[in-house]
């Protein structure tokens, strides 16, 4: 393909651009890899379990993941960092070990399905009420209307830091804190915000931090857990062998062992920990404000093409790299489609499995173009994408 | 260190010998390492969620994979093939999804924890009962012992292939002929034989197959599932995002979205991809009887040792890769912990996460100490782990 008048897009359509980010990360920092293929070649076993060297190299790589994932949210103590097979596991495990019937849960009106089916499958099974909080145009929740919605048997107040649709950022601080006021734990899930946005488990008045590893901690996908900063009860949710303690019909009380029955997804791990190094390197805060130009440069860019609508809000500073948009007189899944045929970019059409939002945005039936960027997403592969925009809805129109 | 009389040992003992196969396979074939690699560095992308090239690319390698464990298995419908963290998420998943207050259960005595601990905590929270057949002195079940058992309330029959401790296999497809008379439905893990032995949806009469990624099927940890050979009910066990019917507040009713909520382990599938296609080409069958001939080599090595006891069956033809010992005189840690730290020899001291065989055994309160042979171990490492072994029975014995 030619591009007249743009010849560094040829680079770009060959290698493709990768804006799915919100999806999961790609391409994942050279230590991950590098550190994953040393775990395969040179390591390979099992953690928590056998007494020979290498075993003991890989209980100390679990052990140095959950303590870096520690620092990485300002959590002192290594053993409350559970690990999963992701974020879906742990907020299913956490909410289905927590309530019980009767009780009340507090949520935002876009949640992903990850917590919003899982609340209404424990509706259905276990009689718990939910209340939605609404949100204000611009896709936030005003702290003021989660306390409103507080009842006697509220058990639970769990909101999505970041949307995995229009990025809007959550006030998590301030919900927290009046979580916090009114004794009820606070489950945060991270999955569109960790190693994107800076989070603080005792400033954010976090009870519980579920985070997966594919997307902001560039680590594989298969990885994830929880931060448990709450000493209420939660019931381990599958039984098997921890390598400890294995005369004991019941799985141990003790944490993280409780929550991580049957062999972990080492390979996993192994990149986890090179990925969590890295961001405590790099800065979770650099990483951020390079995504944050690149946000607003995407969004002035985006807004300046008659015919492209982008939906909530507009101000990079209140968002992570997920901007929703729809372009005029062409359907969404035929717009994504048509960018990766034409052009070679790929972005994610469709409801993004957050059917609430969807409804709000009034998308619910066509869907939106989710725009993923990523740390690596640069201004020059906006520029392809902007021109690739601006070609199809000649085509389109002409 | 030198082996006066034995030069060939300076190697093992350089590179150890890893003797830790039932924990986990290692090394893993070369097709499996390029693969994870092929997958990070080019693809990268989640499945059954975008549209783009890469993305379908994704979901055809899922795809293949799922018909591939089919074929292995001797199962037709790639959709019945469901993916899960692990064996132990299968295993929980199941029986917690089809076990109901008052439901009786037949299994063995030799389970692992993955099963009987799952199966204690249903005892304890739903009211289930359970029967456990008991073994033969050679470590096996009769089968008439397990139709003997069942009860009016019987709702489902689970047993281990083969033991992760002593190796020996169950006659699963005399208990499973019972189970289908009875109409009864037949669990079968298959953590220790899948990729080991062969194994026959139809002719074995298996009704669920849960099987792991990372032992004989050679793929990385963090990989496993079940094949659904049944058409009961099974309770979704977590809710979340499938990428499909994305609108619907709850989990879709179809197999295998219906049980795989949340970005799948893509690293590990791409192992697992590559790993079952090589154990179709290169033939269950060669394998089985390749390890066949080096556990008989072992069996008959270690039983001309005195000081040497071998726990279960010794007929070769009746186990897996997995012989249990005791050393006279040393106990079973520091058994294993010499062997390590004075041979570089990996094998696995302890109760293996089998209380109840531990008992039987007699070595619930010493353990014992396990040694995994493996696709690719030889008679000549099995020569240096006599070696060893009778070394530590002279200096102890000294």
């Amino acid at each position: 393909m030619m591009f007249k008048g743009y010849p560094q897009f040829e680079n770009f359509y060959k290698n493709g651009v990768y804006l799915d980010n919100a999806a999961t990360s790609y391409p994942k920092p050279q230590c991950v890899i590098k550190s994953i293929n040393d775990y395969i070649l040179y390591n390979g076993v099992s953690s928590s379990r056998g007494a020979y060297k290498k075993a003991m190299e890989a209980d100390y790589m679990v052990y140095e993941t959950r303590k870096w994932i520690g620092e990485l949210f300002n959590h002192k103590k290594p053993s409350d960092i559970v690990f999963t097979s992701g974020i879906t596991e742990a907020l299913n495990g956490i909410m289905c070990g927590m309530l019980k019937e009767g009780d009340h849960v507090v949520t935002s009106s876009i949640e992903h399905n990850a917590v919003w089916r899982c609340l209404k499958t424990l509706e259905r099974d276990r009689n718990i009420s939910i209340t939605n909080v609404e949100i204000t145009k611009e896709g936030i929740t005003n702290p003021n209307d989660v306390e409103k919605n507080i009842q006697q048997n509220t058990k639970l107040i769990v909101f999505n830091h970041a949307s995995n649709v229009i990025g809007t950022i959550q006030p998590i601080r301030e919900i927290g804190a009046i979580a916090k006021q009114h004794g009820i734990p606070f489950l945060v899930d991270a999955a569109q915000s960790a190693g994107m946005l800076p989070i603080d488990m005792e400033d954010d008045n976090i009870s519980i931090l579920a985070f997966t590893g594919h997307k902001g901690l560039l680590a594989p996908s298969g990885t994830g857990g929880f931060v448990l900063n709450w000493d209420g009860d939660i019931k381990a949710w599958k039984s098997g062998g921890t390598g400890g303690n294995s005369a004991d019909p019941y799985m141990s009380e003790i944490t993280p062992n409780k929550y991580e029955a049957g062999t972990m997804n080492m390979v996993g791990i192994s990149g986890l920990h090179a990925s969590i190094r890295y961001l405590l390197d790099v800065g979770v805060d650099k990483i951020h404000n390079n995504e944050k130009e690149v946000i607003a440069y995407a969004l002035e860019k985006l807004e300046s093409i008659d015919g492209i609508r982008v939906f909530g809000t507009k101000d990079p500073e209140k968002m992570v790299g997920s901007i929703a948009i729809t372009i005029d007189g062409i359907d969404s899944g035929k717009g994504g489609s048509l960018l990766d045929k034409k052009y070679n970019i790929m972005v994610r059409s469709g409801i993004h499995c957050a059917p609430m939002l969807h409804k709000i945005m009034g998308t619910d039936k066509n869907g939106a173009i989710r725009i993923g960027i990523g740390y690596t997403t640069t201004k020059e592969e906006i520029d392809y994408l902007i021109y690739a925009l601006e070609e199809l809805l000649k085509g389109e129109l002409a």
